[in-house]
């Protein structure tokens, strides 16, 4: 991920050098990959959860994001595909707010390039990071490998229904770094 | 606001507990006590941002939150009351999701117990926080520590016109554990 964004970053928005920066900064740090994604849910209240930076789709700024086309998100980001993610580097103190919109790329898609990416995103996961896909509902926590160990998935097959790559266009980036917390806040 | 959180937790909500004890794993990490409102702002699409909790109001489950009154989020909060905290915690691998309302306590408020809500909150906050809103502007990081050398504040003076508390009354909390990331993302 770091790799492919470094590469990017050359060719692209000047942002993506920022972003690549921070990631670095962070990088030994397990959750700075971790964003949070807030979108607009039901009765036009917001949503926000945890979501996990997949990586940028090749040649293009676009942020992918890997979700489970049973939770609830899908919905509504269908029905309303404005997000903006807000990025923290607990190490650098800085935040990024990316907002967009959001392209849901599910098995039901009819554009094969489209298709394409959500067969390589599946394949860019580990073996065992498909297998929640696997799982009986989404969002509901792993006690434990039981149902892993019970789950055969063959690492050649393609990605399975519940996978679904969610696309990030950035459409506005703002971008700061708190030197001295905590006046700004 | 562990030792708030901790005398509260014991009198309501169930949630609480488990907040404070989230609270308490992560209170080596200065980050543990930042997490991320979503809102809804203009043209119907969802805002998202980094604050930092201010403990709950005496007596009951409503979170505090410290921003400045000439910050567009008041605005969109007035529009629009909804807003969803995610609040993930990077060292227990916890996240709680907390929606509900929130009410913008600023200068004009014409609630007695309201305001006092606010000069509460201010006194609570460390004089050198409370200059961030003296500064020229909202939502500017700090380069510096000069302009703060250069302000003068009382630290006995009550809140100032820029200061507001934002109240979030939650409605609904969800929390879950990540026991083996990455498969629940």
């Amino acid at each position: 991920m770091a790799g492919s964004g470094a590469a990017a970053s050359a060719l692209s928005s000047p942002w993506r050098a920022l972003l690549q920066r921070a990631l670095d900064a962070n990088a030994h740090l397990r959750h700075s990959t971790y964003f949070q994604l807030a979108t607009v849910g039901a009765g036009g209240r917001p949503a926000n959860r945890t979501v996990v930076f997949r990586g940028f789709q090749e040649h293009c700024d676009r942020i992918q994001i890997n979700t489970d086309a049973r939770s609830n998100k899908i919905g509504e980001i269908r029905n309303c595909p404005f997000a903006e993610i807000c990025w923290y580097f607990t190490d650098s103190w800085e935040q990024f707010r990316i907002s967009g919109n959001i392209d849901v790329i599910d098995s039901s898609s009819a554009d094969p390039a489209k298709l394409q990416h959500r067969e390589n995103a599946w394949f860019a996961s580990s073996v065992k990071s498909r297998l929640q896909y696997l799982g009986p509902e989404p969002g509901v926590p792993v006690l434990d490998d039981d149902h892993i160990k019970d789950v055969h998935l063959d690492p050649s097959a393609g990605p399975v229904d519940a996978f679904c790559l969610l696309v990030l266009d950035p459409e506005k980036v703002r971008h700061v770094t708190y030197f001295l917390l905590p006046y700004i806040y």
